[in-house]
């Protein structure tokens, strides 16, 4: 009887023990730690290739953001020219870099060497030359938090982007959202840990789901460059304006508070604002972020490779991978869930042109009042409505896929900007018969880029060769540099 | 042996038949025909009271139709005043019967005596007096589809309302959307069948999922009263504008096409169109209608009562029943759906609120350069953009929960009318220097009832002491009439 129960609590246990085994062997969650690292991670270290020994299906996954042939109904390849599709936006950027050049983004590999490539920071020959600050640089690349480190915060806001081409040579990459140890979202850019500060909270609570938006929030924000700081002297010091809070009026009132302006207008004299990209925002007014759903949910959905669990790296339109995006929440077909999307881009875009086409006749208007001797009296109540109906149309028009991420938060700020513009244009009206001009203002072609960009007295041929000159005699020049900088670093290779 | 398998054989036999008795014992299908009739419905009957015999659950879920104090952030009570809630709305239908009077609309037991209660039928005393036709009955009750049945369609468009008083008693019920010999959903309505002919589609060929939206489609449209047509001499004849689509720019089109108005207003002069309640156009735009939900899917969810299931005849908002209609696809808190719906309505709202402002406005600027000369030439293109503006903000406003049932395009639709509005405007305001008035027009409180209508001439006083007058001398004669005639028909007992 004895041997019986030994007998059979041999066989209970072996059996266990087998299945142990094999669960463990067909676990399919995400290998956190790095199962078979390579390489030891130190410091901020901003080589991807270096993370991709340890990670190689997160790695090769993330270098596909090189590839932007993604087509799409609104976006048939990855270098889109903005100015030419949206002509009027020269008029409404007259005066500010924008009105020069303006490509749609491409994925994240291409950070740095699209900035170097951009007819907005122009061509500085030394470092420090040029007028960009080395602020610009702050989204682009794992070597941000790496000399933030180096040479402290404030000091990183202090310079010239120029001074800082040799060190600014990895884009965007592992580094920017991980920390190495743990592998663990880590959020490296001070500007939002203090934006969160503003507001009296505190980002260290955020959990990991909130974490997988935040991390996305360092960057894809509305921010501005504050000079004013007296204990930041010398530096235009990165900071995002949500004191107040999120939505465009809570935006707008901070501005307006502390007086804040990015550039004045060279035709109409409004102190204008530049919205950049406030996507994290906007997405917080749509349904999937209240359902809890986080950017990476979409834009980094989890898939497998061979059983192994992972998350995509390959960042972009969740379009391009709708089975393993929108497939997790709503069973329909694709046609139908990438329709929605269309459907409400398209709406949105329809209010999107209307505005920014009565914002440019309203500057046109106001430039023509100048010219008839209007008073900083008589204009002042009109700029105001032209600053607050432009930061409204920025807001959405900047932001990526606003249409998609809060459709009726967007459609509302544009209805509300299309009624300040047209008060405006009712007062400029009255004030141009006032001037002794009662008719509509005689203006450019708002249809043709290059009719625009001449009014605005751009001339992009002299920029344009210095650009190449740039490319070819000074970026290269920055690189070698760096690389030579990199590899006086030692990497400790673990096996 | 044999004897076993016979055994065996009656015992499956028998075990079987038991399941299919059981089965039918228990199944949970609705019961499409008369189950339990007791008496027969024969013709059109228009009294819900003999259908309730024979369904007593879909009876008395109906009858909850007068109950309409369910409670909503934007529906305190079932008997709201819009008109105090939007003055403005008072110069937007100056010289048409809204302006006198607008309540927020009541259950569909209400629908009879609300109509008969309101001030914008006036008081007639006799059959043939008062101005408002016949036509205006049609959606009221199904006392409507015998009367058709009875006199013929084109004769029923040729009344006065006055002259069906004695006939109109019951309030919309079964026979509006019932075939009585087989309960199938059915189109009583002639209008509805003749607009899906004039865009070259056959009704008949609805689903009976489609057919669970076409009912209301009977009603909840918008639609106007054609009287030019030479076959139908006499008639204002019910007409869906749909010849184009359903889209606010193809009925524009439309109208326009046919140079229709519903009335020259009498401070602009523009010629107005007054959009009615396009429900089920605007819920067609919606995601909802996309994926194939009907209006009774969430209006008259299913329900269970003592194990049989059954379609809750208590039309209402979704919001007093959410377990029942959202939560059959929505996973989700309770609190959540509805503050869901609340905030797409308040965002809406917040489009209607500005736009109709502005529209009022420009009523009032016209108003001033008509004072001062402005020529019909002047005025044309000013006008048509007041036409155009209003329609749109109808469209929207005038739609029973048009900001949940397609938000983005109500959102659309707002911001469109508000550029146009401000267009007119901004014309407006060049006119009226061109008249030497180069400053704002001065207007009526827009914020207050009373001084609005006092403006526009709306007295009420002698048309409320008609109307008090009409309810207790003229109503109830026509209500005795109608129930005296009702009696004489003979009723046929079942059992």
């Amino acid at each position: 009887m004895k041997n019986w129960i030994l007998f059979l609590g041999t066989i209970v246990v072996t059996f266990l023990l087998a299945m142990l085994v094999f669960s463990i062997m067909n676990r399919k969650t995400e290998a956190k730690f790095a199962y078979h690292a390579q390489v030891a991670i130190e410091g901020i270290e901003p080589r991807d290739t270096l993370w991709g020994l340890n990670y190689p299906r997160q790695y090769q996954s993330y270098q596909k953001t090189k590839d932007t042939t993604f087509k799409s109904m609104y976006n048939t390849s990855g270098f889109r020219d903005a100015l030419a599709e949206n002509p009027e936006t020269i008029i409404l950027w007259a005066g500010y870099a924008f009105s020069k050049g303006y490509n749609q983004p491409r994925g994240h590999n291409h950070a740095v060497r699209d900035v170097l490539a951009s007819v907005r920071i122009g061509a500085p020959k030394e470092p420090g030359g040029g007028v960009m600050p080395s602020t610009c640089w702050t989204c682009k690349s794992p070597d941000v938090p790496r000399l933030m480190k180096e040479i402290g915060v404030t000091q990183f806001y202090s310079k010239k982007l120029s001074d800082f081409g040799s060190q600014i040579i990895n884009p965007i990459g592992c580094a920017d959202c991980h920390d190495p140890q743990t592998m663990n979202l880590t959020i490296t850019r001070p500007a939002l840990i203090e934006a969160f500060q503003s507001m009296g909270k505190n980002i260290n609570q955020a959990s990991h789901q909130e974490m997988r938006s935040l991390v996305c929030a360092q960057c894809h924000v509305e921010y501005y460059f504050d000079k004013t700081n007296p204990t930041k002297k010398g530096a235009q010091y990165l900071t995002f304006p949500w004191k107040n809070g999120y939505t465009v009026e809570d935006m707008i009132a901070y501005y307006d508070s502390i007086g804040f302006a990015d550039w004045v207008h060279p035709l109409s004299k409004a102190k204008m604002l530049k919205a950049q990209h406030p996507d994290y925002e906007i997405y917080t007014f749509g349904v999937h972020a209240k359902r809890g759903v986080s950017c990476a949910d979409c834009h980094m959905p989890y898939g497998t490779e061979g059983g192994q669990k992972f998350t995509d790296h390959h960042i972009g339109s969740p379009l391009a991978n709708v089975e393993n995006s929108c497939f997790v929440c709503h069973r329909t077909k694709v046609e139908d869930l990438v329709s929605d999307v269309y459907e409400r881009q398209g709406k949105v875009k329809e209010s999107i042109s209307q505005l920014q086409r009565h914002i440019a006749m309203a500057h046109l208007e106001a430039e023509q009042a100048w010219k008839l001797g209007a008073t900083e009296a008589q204009m002042k109540n009109i700029l105001l409505g032209i600053r607050h109906a432009q930061f409204r149309w920025d807001y959405v028009a900047a932001s990526h896929g606003a249409g998609f991420h809060a459709p009726l938060e967007s459609s509302r700020i544009l209805a509300a900007g299309t009624a300040i513009i047209q008060d405006a244009r009712i007062e400029l009206a009255r004030l141009l018969a006032t001037l002794g001009y009662n008719q509509q203002v005689k203006m450019p072609d708002l249809n043709s880029k290059s009719a625009l960009q001449a009014y605005i007295g751009v001339n992009l041929e002299k920029e344009k060769m210095d650009k190449a000159d740039f490319l070819e005699q000074v970026v290269p020049k920055w690189l070698k540099e760096g690389k030579e900088r990199e590899a006086r670093k030692k990497v400790t290779m673990l096996r």
